[in-house]
């Protein structure tokens, strides 16, 4: 078991509807030397990929994103909720469905940091249905970036993200995989 | 001048109304590197406060809160703008000024995460009139808490920022200190 599976095991909270609360270290509160442990992980597993930008979505993915780019030394963008006013007029915008939030969501990236022919990374804190990753790919692929790879830090394996995500056809990596949350219970693959 | 002010004057871009956008290695997308410098120097700047958690508001302040957490080794809070699902009825709610987005916004910490007696380092992306600031420290007091110290990567002093927060009696470093923006050009102190 590794140190974020163990911390989710103590900490990790079963809300109704499938929602595992850990907003004691990734979500509200961030452990900062767990975070730093799961970019460097991040950091091995997507060595060979080619990487040449790392790209998240505002709030929660930007920590496990921002720790994976220290280590991996590449810039790293998170997809914005609403449009800033910093933001040129032309975007990349999608539409993904949020689970928590009961409602679609927008994720907008600005032209200026998500370029032709960058190999992309995707780094972010959940795994669930997989619609979010499936939003910032398009973004990606709107750019005429390619997708090399998925990294999450906990992937709730009920929700069946992995197959959602299968037509990308690239390596997907999670950090703690999680089979079920049924009656409260937290259980690993 | 140090790292952060030479990409300043290399990147940022002066947009109306006294804004400057920093999107290319702050806002949007994050130099990791030079986020992780940031942090480095944070945390040599308040080595001496005796700070047990870091303060910082969601969205752009997470990424140079954390990247000092991890140099620090202290946990970090982000207040959020909005209560998600996870979080209990009874919190600690301010409302604060937001210059780019010209309206008031909700800062919200869960009163699990913030609790009696801890000392409160306070790190945020700018330094502008400091009501962001001021609502986080707000929190902090709401919750018995102490502040030790308030870092900003950038401040703009031409904004008053500094005066604002003296009534907290703490020390406060920025990296870049803007002192104007006038016809287009960064000034720094």
């Amino acid at each position: 078991m590794n140190a974020l599976q163990e911390r989710i095991l103590k900490e990790g909270k079963v809300l109704g509807g499938g929602i595992l609360k850990v907003d004691s270290f990734v979500n509200h509160q961030v452990d900062p030397k767990l975070m730093d442990e799961c970019g460097r992980d991040f950091a091995k597993r997507f060595a060979q990929v080619g990487a040449t930008k790392i790209l998240t979505a505002e709030i929660s993915g930007i920590a496990p994103a921002l720790a994976t780019a220290i280590h991996m030394n590449l810039p790293v963008v998170y997809a914005r909720k609403s449009k800033p006013v910093t933001m040129p007029d032309q975007v990349y915008l999608t539409l993904a469905p949020s689970h928590t939030k009961g409602r679609m969501v927008e994720l907008i990236v600005s032209p200026e940091y998500l370029a032709n022919n960058e190999k992309v990374l995707i780094i972010d804190d959940f795994l669930a249905s997989g619609q979010t990753i499936l939003g910032l790919a398009r973004l990606a692929e709107a750019s005429g970036s390619k997708i090399v790879g998925i990294g999450t830090l906990i992937e709730k394996v009920f929700e069946g993200g992995r197959a959602a995500l299968a037509s990308l056809n690239v390596q997907i990596e999670s950090i703690a995989l999680i089979k079920s949350l049924d009656d409260g219970k937290i259980e690993f693959v």
